[in-house]
């Protein structure tokens, strides 16, 4: 197994940055490959502007052609090729990172902005009235598969199916479905560590061990049943799923999920 | 009326660029005062590090305690008090993004990141077993209004209720409810432009239109009637919502909102 850890926290002394070691000292034992993006550490370029297009940039800027321009052209920075080079080596990608504000911290979305870009991860395939590109389990990164491991502030009720900051894996769905399986990637349930301010060393004991469990099984672990674009699931051009194929009462994200 | 509107584009000459440029003259003709933070033409510091917190950062760095020592003893970094000192200063906050991968940019993120520190907008109020906090309806920034005005890339029909993204209300309800509610902030319903990459200049006309009806209403328009935390609708501890609350059937993130 080939594994990138793309890991977002300013402090390696953290929960955050003990979980990221853990992870790499677990799989190495394995015998697995580890390549490690610490994003803070490498002093990420957050933002998304017109450098990162550098002399050939649109103006007025547009970030999704441009993007795809300099992809094609093979013209995107180097910290940004680095990346996409990273992601077409591994097999499998582990996301390192603590929810602030119900998301991902901005290092970790900037990430995202500029190296999932335009012909890389998005605007790849057919678009026309009968094929909306490939995407939602086809694309750029299918056959690779991705772990979110998070840390949260709460405990686990307030994330519950009733509980007030709404569902985990409602919180996480748009990086789960709407960032990881939009470019192909299968993605596992989530690793998640609650009371993250409050643990005790017995806690933290505890957490390592399911989390040595999770990294060990990365390769064995059934993923979320997201439903495929374009596989009969949807209606066109509408992208509207069918009626009746899901459980009876489903609403909202949960619709996406086959079963 | 006293609107802050943050704005998160790189290129002045964007359909965000505009509807900016749009909401300050809108509301500016009608007599309003109108304060702006144009993101990235303030190169606005995206990422939350030890320098936020000057030679008094704890080691190892402790995001929350330092963020709400640094707010109590006025030693924040002056970006960052400039922008808590203009959303105590106003009654409505307009946010202008483009939906990058379902959220925020990484710049706008920061911005959250950054200002919404502990004691200012979270970390408020009683603490214990039997009261977690004034949040969800309370808070630092109750009685403030905010609206998202967001331009998205895909039609309409892929953000229903069984679009493939998943409805446009549960994208957004991370950063409506727990963003700028949380804090105490109502959230009217977003202002959504859809396929903004493909407007002709009749679809903008209709957008800028209909925008225009929508910030000269924003005193009047009802907001999200999300569920306060603080009066009867949850249990406590757990936070999770009472049974029956809500009507038949109804799951998900839309739980948390009344009716």
């Amino acid at each position: 197994m080939k594994t990138l850890i793309v890991h977002a926290h300013p402090e390696p002394r953290s929960l955050n940055g003990s979980l990221k070691d853990l992870a790499v000292s677990t799989l190495e034992s394995a015998g697995h490959e580890v390549r490690v993006s610490d994003l803070y550490a490498m002093g990420w370029k957050a933002v998304v502007d017109a450098t990162d297009y550098g002399p050939a940039a649109s103006s007025p800027l547009k970030v999704a052609h441009d993007s795809g321009r300099a992809f094609e052209a093979g013209t995107l920075t180097p910290d940004v090729l680095a990346e996409q080079e990273k992601l077409l080596w591994a097999d499998t990608i582990v996301f390192q990172f603590p929810l602030w504000w119900y998301t991902m911290p901005a290092i970790l979305k900037g990430w995202v902005d500029r190296v999932f870009t335009y012909r890389f991860a998005y605007g790849v395939g057919e678009h026309s009235d009968t094929k909306y590109g490939e995407r939602y389990g086809e694309g750029t990164l299918a056959g690779k598969r991705a772990l979110l491991s998070v840390t949260v502030g709460g405990p686990e009720a307030h994330y519950g199916a009733r509980g007030i900051n709404g569902p985990i894996d409602d919180l996480l769905f748009p990086i789960q479905h709407g960032i990881l399986y939009y470019p192909g990637v299968d993605v596992l349930p989530p690793f998640v560590v609650h009371g993250a301010d409050r643990l005790s060393e017995e806690d933290y004991a505890t957490a390592a061990k399911a989390y040595e469990q999770r990294l060990l099984t990365l390769e064995s672990t059934e993923p979320i049943a997201f439903r495929r674009q374009n596989f009969g699931d949807y209606e066109l051009p509408s992208l509207r799923l069918r009626d009746g194929l899901e459980p009876a009462g489903r609403t909202g994200f949960g619709l996406h999920v086959r079963g």
